[in-house]
């Protein structure tokens, strides 16, 4: 087939955009005869033109001046990877006004503002492109949105946030606490300086909405998804949870039910050992759908990283060079959320197991006390775990697991647990998620 | 976005047919709001066409004749679910001949005559689309020509035969022999009647000529592959690797070496209890591949029954209805294998670990014996096991394992020791894969 050239141009010239540029410059021939395609650096922008990237870029590629990109008519397929939701946003819609499809990402943007961006779009007779807007280098928007598509997607269940995963297995299996476990992660560089967004689940929260958007078919929003991040987690949980067979993941989990009412939440989550993402360990990432035909699929690999990421991102390029994305973004019609209303199902109305730990006194009565506060609360006891023993206070943790139950009713039984007089301090709630069976 | 009407013709009302007709009756509406494609079956045709399914047809759309289907010029999309490599063929070419483009699930077809296949597609300017040749619902073509397109492909370690898997999770996880668990198999419908290109490999090889070729960019054949088949397995050596830390597996693994040669192998191979694939259990399918820029991605699903093969079935035609399919089809041009000569690395010269387990008479001189046979033949030792006390005719399972040796010194060494005095019978000798370190 002969060969089109694209030309493109690239914003953010930092460490996922130097692993583009130099896949495109160095791979450029490999990619030209797996693809029809030759993807030719026209132009990167940056402020930064003085510091030395892991590639270097031909003369007069490298400027300061955006318009150089918007200007040049040329230039098929502009890259935004300058993050952020003010001025990139004003960028992306620039390139789409003057004429070039979009390939980013940047899921803090989308998650916010992807209607908008997308009818600008749509009225520039082009399109968006975000592989790499969730969990990095592996696939998991192409295959939500084309693989699956012959699916109804009931379910997914994701660990997007290597940075949680890193701190969280090495928890669990270093035995670490949570602040010498972030600081690991911020010294390997999985964590950034200022890690808020990642441990808070925010970050998730975003991989989420563009996820379910796709897999559910409606336009979600942020304020959909209840958040709970990392910061607060124990390693005693960690323990007792892996002691009781459960591996502590943050997951996001996107689900529509049978009514068509959908759910989202990122939660710390208590998994079987032996589910798949149980042993997803360290920074990766990995994400499992359920389809109604396909059953359970899982992906597993890199969620960040220079070399992970820009391999999403030039994926994207090819796609949208070929022409291909284009017709994908174009037969993506998102319904209108009025179609199912209410379509989110309250946190408090979701059924969830549950794992509880709190700190009893070790007297006589307290296994009576909170169980009535269970049994109150109409809560089913599914295991027990107390180890005999107290510690120097005078206190045992006991852990209890339970059947299935709102989260209101949990809720409202914890705050009953906490005035109990054998109970000190705050109980200790974290969901357990059993996911959906799909076995021989 | 305007709806776009394609119709579909469908040749095999089998378990995957069905599936497929299913989708496609079924799930139309939704298929249409996700996708802007409306699925019309205009055609289904089997010899027979009396016993019910699991989904009934509207009238007039099932017959037993062929030619329904083939002189039908408003039928856009042929499927082949026949099987088989000689009616199917013909049929393939009938279909790309009278102005369809093809979708199949056909692996053995594609194995064994691509080439053909793919020049007549083109002759016709039509495609042929094959996701659920390989890895049923696992959407492993796609994430191979698309998704990594950005990444010089340097292997592929795949779990790609349910039956196989099936039976060694048994063996492993429920101490059962090899007849037992293929028993089992065959009973739980995940083995044919006749099993024999499950277990002898031979399935396996074919789902990795087409990956690899598709991977590393070249016309590969059948005759590349090194074939070993799970017939010969012992529950003992599956005991003694795990005692060892490793779990065996059937993989098809395809390596491009930075000299441009390929390896093809499809054997029983031990690998680390920890590595993702260790994971995969019962009739489960998983795929790791390695990129140059993604690092490690695995994905993992069923890899066969008939609403997970539909789903890929139906992916292909969303993707061939919507003109991707084609594009990226004209797109792949397979190199000739003459640019590296010889492309294929001789299995002889392929490196790897190996277990050996001979039984050894309980006599003085054993130990001196066959270390000297290793040392002749430079194989390095890495792990000895030797539990105490003997069997009933005084021999010891003696299991060994190595370094990194040659193929052929391997060969040749095992060679030797069967004719060693103190050994009792043939030596069982099985690869040890260290998949590549990709990891925190």
């Amino acid at each position: 087939m002969a060969e089109k050239t694209v030309k493109i141009g690239l914003v953010g010239f930092g460490i996922v955009g130097s692993g583009v540029a130099k896949i495109i410059l160095e791979d450029n021939d490999e990619i030209a005869v797996r693809t029809g395609l030759r993807l030719e650096l026209a132009c990167v922008v940056d402020k930064d033109i003085t510091t030395a990237r892991v590639v270097s870029l031909p003369d007069g590629v490298l400027t300061d001046d955006v318009d150089q990109l918007l200007n040049d008519d040329s230039i098929d397929i502009a890259i935004e990877l300058v993050g952020g939701t003010t001025f990139a946003k004003d960028l992306q819609i620039k390139m789409l006004q003057s004429g070039k499809h979009v390939v980013t990402a940047n899921k803090a943007l989308l998650a916010k503002h992807s209607t908008e961006l997308c009818k600008i779009a749509a009225e520039n007779n082009k399109c968006i492109a975000f592989e790499a807007s969730c969990a990095g280098g592996i696939p998991i928007v192409s295959a939500i949105r084309t693989s699956l598509a012959g699916n109804n997607i009931e379910a997914i269940y994701g660990i997007v946030n290597g940075t949680c995963n890193y701190i969280l297995s090495n928890m669990t299996t270093k035995n670490e606490d949570f602040e010498t476990a972030l600081k690991q992660a911020q010294e390997k560089g999985y964590a950034e300086a200022d890690p808020t967004l990642d441990i808070n689940g925010g970050d998730s929260a975003h991989k989420l909405i563009i996820l379910s958007s796709l897999a559910f078919g409606y336009e979600l929003k942020l304020e959909d998804v209840y958040v709970e991040g990392i910061e607060g987690i124990a390693k005693a949980d960690i323990n007792y949870g892996g002691e009781m067979g459960y591996i502590l993941k943050l997951l996001a989990i996107g689900k529509k039910d049978s009514d068509g009412k959908v759910s989202l939440k990122v939660k710390p989550s208590f998994i079987a050992k032996d589910d798949p993402l149980a042993k997803v360990d360290g920074s990766f990432n990995a994400v499992s759908i359920f389809g109604s035909a396909v059953g359970q699929v899982t992906f597993y690999g890199r969620g960040a990283g220079m070399m992970p990421t820009a391999s999403a991102v030039v994926a994207d390029v090819i796609e949208v060079g070929l022409g291909n994305s284009e017709k994908s973004f174009r037969a993506t019609s998102l319904k209108p959320r009025e179609q199912v209303l209410p379509l989110i199902k309250k946190i408090g109305n979701t059924l969830s197991r549950f794992y509880i730990r709190m700190m009893v006194k070790d007297q006589p009565g307290g296994l009576a006390s909170y169980s009535r506060v269970l049994s109150k609360h109409d809560i089913s006891i599914s295991g027990v775990l107390q180890h005999e023993g107290s510690g120097p206070d005078n206190t045992v943790p006991i852990v209890i697991t339970t059947h299935l139950v709102r989260q209101q009713q949990i809720t409202a039984a914890m705050e009953d647990m906490k005035n109990l007089d054998v109970v000190s301090g705050k109980p200790v709630c974290i969901s357990i998620v059993d996911m959906p069976e799909d076995t021989d």
